[in-house]
């Protein structure tokens, strides 16, 4: 059986654009354009797996080190409590992490979405890929 | 500054009880007493560390591998969409992932808790303890 890729996987080969923070040889950072909250970034392993749990263990183990440096770089462009993670998988069959800066004490999914114009995502991106070390 | 122990500290070092799933050099897994759903565990890295972003990176590497094998566990003995991942960070200054079997397509924070009976967490722990390999 033919499956379609995932639109992560067409992100990934670069027939979709996106708000691009990061990318390394495993996983890609960019922002959510479905935003909880300004600078609401999705982490994504560039293999198509889509239950973060089927993920090899060498991949799981450098997933959240890969995290790590894009949340400390929001955490200086965006001030919040901190960065949140969340993973739920049933949005889009390809395994991806929230990181989320929080600006109350949950993480709500069930929130209005936040809308902001392509200069504005662009202008965020911007200001965390500055904070990159 | 003297800082009391964390209530997971507290946990990790037997002062208080709790349904263990799991334990290694690194890390503790126990139910959750205040559960959104039923197999709700947390995953807590024995070093008392506040912001998960915090923790080196040796720690952080091992942390899911850890987690998915609690999660597989859960997935085996509580039937549910599948294992979902949340780190809010708001509730103890001692960092913990959730891992909470999932019934819907989000994982709701402001959902009213279950309630379980001593002897249905023990149950719990025991189908998930179970299947563990």
């Amino acid at each position: 059986m033919k499956v379609m890729p995932t639109i992560f996987t067409r992100i990934i080969n670069g027939e979709i654009p996106c708000y691009k923070i990061a990318e390394d040889q495993h996983f890609i950072a960019f922002l959510d354009i479905n935003p909880l909250t300004e600078g609401h970034t999705l982490v994504v392993p560039k293999v198509e797996i889509d239950y973060i749990f089927d993920l090899e263990e060498d991949t799981l183990s450098k997933i959240m080190v890969f995290a790590k440096k894009i949340a400390r770089a929001i955490d200086k462009a965006i001030p919040s409590l901190r960065t949140g993670i969340v993973v739920l998988g049933t949005e889009v069959p390809h395994a991806h992490v929230h990181l989320v800066p929080m600006h109350q004490g949950i993480i709500d999914f069930k929130a209005k979405k936040e809308t902001f114009t392509p200069a504005q995502f662009a202008e965020t991106a911007r200001k965390i890929t500055e904070k990159l070390t």
